[in-house]
């Protein structure tokens, strides 16, 4: 393909996406793409809906990730969202802010990253909007729904005396991106951290399993374990600990980054759609039998609330890297792109 | 308040939004502001949901909307997309993609033109999110309720012996930008064109009480009368007949700007939230006894399917100006900015 979207009309490009995007746009709801506002039916409970935004030298660079994984990723950080809360996601809103100049391929791959999310993880598009920017930016406003309402995971549900566990291996995703950033995404054992980068894939199982267990309080770690813990700590007027020789570190970071590289990653690198969960002890040992993605990393307590402390190994209390929006105001050291902020 | 937003970080930000919004903010919903996502109860019906992305440069200028028009328009325009429906309109989600210069005064003046518009309108912000990026855009995601799903405002409900109707007065908002641009906003007669440019308001009620009536095709114009009938000529499969003698002007955009070009703006200067509504003559006519803001313009025909047809009152057809996206190939001569496009 090639022209820019200069070359279609605004209408033209909605329905060449529609399409492109098979079974993963909506037709069967009430009112599909293409009216003003999409519909669907409601049953009593609750609707949750959240909505991000991804800009292009913020969130992505197009060295690092192809147009195809930032629709990936565009779709899997909202459902995420939604995961984070023990909600069933299922229709997703997405408004597309195009600079004139845009190759019509690019769009066709962020349509392909978009439709590939949607089918993995089980939602689909029900409209959307195309405006003309400056700048390259995706929006995106994901809608679910949890028959009991009282029982979502909330962060201000943590109560002293419950234990903290995470999915998978925090710091994973961050990892890819230093490899790809030096260069280094061909060596053996790469490939599951560059993947974690570009295709991060979002909990959607283990948040409704959470709920079911009586799991009361978790999010997801998309700004960093240590930043997310933090919000959970504030809401929920609580201490937290979390003890880094339990944290599940990526073999793959530790053999190509070193222990404390990892370790860093996983404390604070971000963008890793995993879930932190706190509950009693056996509502968590009960996930892990269904999903054992979940790993015991600390625990809750009634002092210093609103504090996040890491125990590292030898006793002594852990100093996070430096993370979260704050990039934008380190010196770069940490390979985030120039002026970047999340 | 001097400062850019770079002096404040993500979350001090958020929460000076959140306290500024005031009850614009759905404090009382199940899961309020500043959780990973909102979650508000449900009753069997149908969810209604949209999303529009304002792009600084392209739906707005500095130079003609300060910084509280753009977050009352942000607000408007998807609640306009709801009253087109004929939904409730509920809950707002927010994403600001803001360059790291943005001076904090900015942010508070979005937010109270945010706060305004939410009031007027009787929606409330329910999340949101905040990004840096290049350019300054702002994307809304909205939700409303029906109770009776089948009745939904749809393009697709016109028919043959239906009369269209429209509310207010079509071309009033791309009147008071002609006059900002041409510095001719403080003559006498200007300040409601001004003020429909830069406060445009929904038809909320219009929309609920078209479906009350019967009426059974309706959407807002904000692309432009004639652009928005073919969407519903195309969608419905019918052609489309307006007489432009029965068009209401506004009284002050014929004196300002001349019958020609009040005409031209009414049919496709676009940023209307008015609703143009397809339905029976009676349907329509009790409408207005309800809202005497409707006016019936001329009919859905059987004849050139997918076609909006305008008689000019010497029983011409009229040659519609180019409008709404197309915008950005003209040669600037309606006034939109460089590289502009809807």
């Amino acid at each position: 393909v090639t022209g820019t979207i200069d070359d279609l009309g605004e209408f033209t490009l909605i329905d060449r996406i529609v399409a492109r995007l098979g079974d993963a746009a909506a037709h069967d709801i009430l009112v599909p793409p293409g009216d003003d506002a999409a519909a669907w039916a409601t049953t009593v409970g609750a609707s949750v809906a959240t909505i991000d935004a991804l800009a292009e030298g913020t969130h992505w660079r197009a060295d690092t990730m192809t147009m195809t994984d930032v629709g990936w990723r565009a779709v899997a950080a909202n459902v995420s969202d939604l995961a984070a809360m023990g909600a069933d996601p299922r229709y997703l809103l997405v408004a597309l802010a195009l600079p004139a100049d845009t190759p019509i391929a690019d769009v066709d791959a962020l349509t392909e990253g978009m439709m590939e999310a949607c089918r993995a993880h089980g939602v689909r598009i029900a409209g959307g909007d195309i405006v003309r920017a400056r700048s390259l930016l995706i929006s995106v406003a994901a809608f679910g729904h949890v028959d009991v309402p009282d029982a979502l995971l909330r962060r201000n549900g943590a109560r002293p005396g419950d234990r903290v566990a995470v999915s998978g291996t925090p710091g994973a995703a961050a990892a890819g991106l230093a490899l790809i950033e030096g260069s280094r995404e061909h060596e053996p054992d790469a490939a599951s951290l560059v993947r974690a980068h570009r295709r991060p894939r979002a909990r959607t199982a283990l948040g409704r399993n959470a709920i079911a267990a009586g799991v009361r309080a978790g999010m997801d770690i998309s700004d960093g374990l240590v930043q997310d813990l933090e919000h959970i700590a504030r809401a929920s007027n609580v201490g937290i600990e979390v003890a880094a020789a339990q944290l599940p570190l990526a073999e793959a970071a530790v053999t190509l980054l070193g222990r404390r590289e990892a370790l860093d990653l996983a404390l604070g690198g971000g963008e890793d759609f995993e879930l932190v969960l706190c509950g009693e002890r056996e509502a968590l040992a009960g996930l892990d039998s269904h999903d054992p993605c979940v790993t015991l990393i600390g625990r809750v307590v009634a002092e210093h609330p609103g504090e996040v402390v890491v125990w590292t190994e030898d006793g002594a209390a852990y100093e996070p890297p430096r993370r979260g929006w704050d990039h934008a105001r380190d010196s770069g050291e940490r390979g985030a792109p120039a002026g970047a902020a999340r």
